[in-house]
């Protein structure tokens, strides 16, 4: 009811501070008998650590994580899984400055308005280091996915202005930026270096795309499967909007354009994105996020403190020029987390795809 | 869970297919000593009826609602508010031939995969229609947010691939597809015209602001309150896409740019759209969605039926040629659930008094 | 979140107020494919009608119930299962008198201090005519248990005073009271009738089995099955206690006593009532209710109006003298839709297959 | 919805094992603001550890509690408050012998035919040692009680087939059993001392009373107060029966004698125990709940194993002779977080008794 659960069957509970002790996940209704170490975890914590010096952030983190529960002799048992990484890198001096300044941009000034208080280090519980939990939790609900061959891919689409002109897939793994197309890879590069200079930052959008998910997922009226999707995606702090499908070029449409057509091997083309109703069709679904520019610049800004007094600010601390790539990562969490869950709702609301 | 109900505090469930005898919603969680009458409520279904004989379909329902509960000489009493309206201009004969065919661009096939079983006549739950719950329970909605000063306005910014080039709030009332720009909407006439002749159908994109909003509302991480919005607008059939604020614009800004500076007198401009890590600023909410043309066409179209032999058809029932501007009506009562739902939780869960 | 909603994937919303237009019941989460017609709903509310002229209220309501949703052809098809039974016999003029004054052992004081307001008509929300939903979805419940050859029975331990000596399953059906011992009967009559001339009114126990469910149904750790059973009981508003298997005795034996061993052939008696650990054992579920006797009594009573006076009075309308037998029906409905609903569950959250 | 959380707006969620790595408790939804430190919790924890030689098992767990989130400079933020207890003293040879076969009284067997597969070693998930999160989260509940002024407190009616024949407050902490009546005590060590040596074990009543409650708190009509207490109750493992106010007494009552007349200083008497209709009266909160005798016992027992073969087993562990009085702390928790629960879901619902 606070906003730190999600899932209704397959359901996460993160916590956690940016400068706390620790963060982590409880994940509740993993079914049992499925494989489970720490090294699955550690492996989809390590595609969101920092790691390429021209977007990211030079705090190192290990983000070693530890299974509290709900594994017994290398398998999920049905309880709930408890997962702790300890924050190690914490440096709290730089952040003295900010107790008492709503920094543009950042929930400082939101927190500070509905509760009265705020953990100013880091951003506190608005850090984008609260997505440990959903990336540890995502690389649970992957484990399910895997085992009915589900599969969850995502690219870079475009970067501070830069649009990928085609998706070339043995592309996305050899350039940071994870972009699908060599040339505009290239031009990415230019520019994250030329904003990084300038003490600016960039925003881009993102492309998700999943495949092998079975017809018949999600849940009409409010819980159709792009709703929750959307919301999941949403609910992640960079992303402004998200699109399914066709997306707003649907809005450019007419209905002879935008009607996928059927044959008897299927749907002709794809311009529903996978989803129809609010349910899965069969066809890859197919999703795109817009993630806006890191707010913490070295450039002069504008602000006031908390007595409401104008100041001039400089944030010099840590931090990427960039969300994506690390955000990619965590876009996949929550979509795998979505997926997950409605795998197991399906199970439970209808005797027909898959039957008791 | 199984997806018919939406909201924590003020939630509502909706329930009705398009040819069953009935719709209705239950309304739980509405605070007590509100003046409520059916009137206020049939106002606002009297905004989803189709009106505008070029947009819209021939079906004359006169959608009257009746409260059976939750109401007490004039006033909320605190206890489930239940609302019904039933279907008086149903004829499903013409739905008998897509009794074993899958409407392209509808929930035909995914309700078949899902359920093994369906109502055919009239799309059933899947149908447009079912947001006639959602639009009673937005009236009730909108007498919390009333009480609160708050305000919800929509107008649509694209129609059929022309957009407005002016907002002119009192040119919004003066067309049928509420443009705020007189020009565009001449234009979207003539467009409309045109299509509906070819039998085809539009989309377009709507703008939601609202206004008054307290700085506080919206609950992190997963509730954030863009979030919530983004799974109830995510939630309305036609709707392919959402975004707040600046949207897919911030993906191509920097962060000097797209940070919104602070003053003394609060927020300098509003790309965050009134939100910043989920929470209300207190500025002007915005939001903007893309929607979808309507699927029923009178072009002919390739589909299967249920023995996925490909089929030609032609749909000639009563159809609009757009959503818009009745998923309008829509999309401002998803907004405003959220909206009154997130007002009680913020009473429940935070003890600093909001500021205005 | 407000209270009116109950079970997680099998889910019942009722509303409706004892003197209002109608009362009615959502059900979410019934499967597709289930025959289901209004007279298998019907059978089930009469059964909680009032009918046996000694025990029972003159309120002659016909409780006719109509089907609006959710099914189709004669069976579910997965969506909301709207039922709706309208108020005929009501008469509030006898409730004027009550407009301001609380009665002992009612809801009226309470109501009154949570909302500020109240329908004092007949109990308002507060009436036991709120049952009448539970009882429909109960019925609906039971068509999902029969098909997983689940049955449930009841009888009456206990009525004011008088205990069943033994239990002979052919007895119940033969009195009024559903007494499983014929003398214990007579004597229940005798006592019932004695009361009624008094103007008093009498409580008592009963036993609610369950046959016929397989082991491994409920949700360690709070949502065990005896924890969503006890508060599906205690949520009837005359229960005042709830115990399973051996329950208050339990606590007078030694540990010796109460474990149930096992041989090959399954437990050897069944003390733990067919749950261990929150999860059903394959044996029978027993379940004992304290029912509290009717509060509206003929007899002079002390209270206090609106304005904290003290007032004398004597209740005269419709009333019975004993919730017994027709809160029997309530008590299995509730059950029902427990064990409905961890049915589902279970469905969900296991990936074993349950063993008969 | 795997039934690991409990509360709607103050919310925790335990996770972990007897003898894994740790258990906790994720709390969501403390108000921020209230002042928290792990001294604060300790105390709570300590109440329910093994401590009087008679009663309790060996085992020796320190419970040191780590605070890893939701504090910052001593006060709660709002913001999820994660609670971390190490397993220390877990030796697991001695379950080794208990891999394949089914204690009598304990869930092995309904935890394998649930999931298949269970942690066998001390009861897995269905230790007692699980309650180490209620307690802590008990803890932090009663920190928000306190603000409003109330209080929680209990004893022990009745302990294996003692009863107490007077309440003597001051009685109660000066005996191991938390029993009000000094002469009762007396015997009830006597009767532990004598099942001790025999192996076997014993059950008991204890009372649970809260001070101080507000009129007002409750929803109906699923979440009667009695129902959210009952169901917290009941999901203590040895947990039998819980009744409210006159309980299973009241089955014996006349509306006149079980009804509480008013007067203008307020109840005449509380048979209603402090809850009529599901909401308070702002009488005391009054409770009984039934606990059955510990099942792992000396004396030798009959029962299979996984192959359903007979065996005959005696338990040597380490185990109390009765859950009381550790049980004693468990049931004050979960009534905390009850009450908690409803005190912020009643400023969300209600406008009158608490107004924003």
């Amino acid at each position: 009811m606070s906003g730190n659960s999600f899932g209704a069957l397959f359901r996460m509970t993160t916590w956690g501070e940016s400068h706390g002790p620790a963060l982590g996940v409880v994940i509740d209704g993993c079914p049992p008998g499925i494989p489970l170490s720490s090294e699955d975890i550690q492996k989809e914590l390590d595609r969101r650590r920092p790691g390429v010096a021209t977007v990211s952030s030079p705090r190192q983190e290990r983000d070693r994580v530890e299974i509290l529960s709900g594994v017994f002799e290398g398998k999920t048992t049905g309880t709930p899984i408890s997962l702790l990484v300890r924050n190690e890198d914490v440096d709290s001096r730089a952040y003295e400055e900010w107790r008492e300044i709503f920094r543009p941009g950042h929930a400082d000034f939101t927190y500070q308005m509905k509760y009265g208080t705020r953990d100013h280090r880091g951003g506190g519980r608005a850090s984008a280091r609260e997505t440990v939990g959903r990336v540890a939790a995502g690389a649970v609900a992957k484990k399910i996915l895997a085992r009915e061959n589900l599969k969850i891919t995502n690219h870079t689409l475009e970067l501070g202005g830069i649009r990928a002109q085609r998706i070339e897939e043995e592309e996305i793994e050899r350039n940071p930026f994870r972009c699908p197309d060599r040339e505009a890879a290239a031009a990415m590069e230019k520019r994250v270096q030329e904003v990084k200079e300038q003490g600016d930052s960039v925003g881009g959008i993102i492309e998700i795309r999943v495949q092998g998910c079975p017809a018949g997922l999600g849940e009409p009226v409010f819980d159709k499967l792009e709703a929750d999707l959307a919301k999941g995606l949403m609910s992640i702090g960079a992303v402004r909007g998200v699109e399914i499908g066709a997306g707003f070029n649907a809005a450019r449409m007419t209905g002879a354009e935008c009607n996928d057509p059927m044959s008897a091997t299927g749907f002709e083309k794809n311009d529903a994105g996978g989803i129809l109703g609010g349910i899965s069709t069969g066809s890859d679904i197919v999703l795109r996020v817009a993630v806006k520019p890191i707010p913490s610049i070295r450039l002069e800004q504008n602000t006031v403190n908390h007595s409401f007094q104008q100041v001039s600010i400089q944030i010099k601390g840590r931090h990427d020029v960039s969300a994506i790539p690390r955000i990619n990562a965590v876009c996949e969490a929550m979509v795998a987390v979505v997926l997950a869950d409605h795998l197991l709702r399906q199970k439970a609301t209808s005797s027909y795809i898959l039957p008791r």
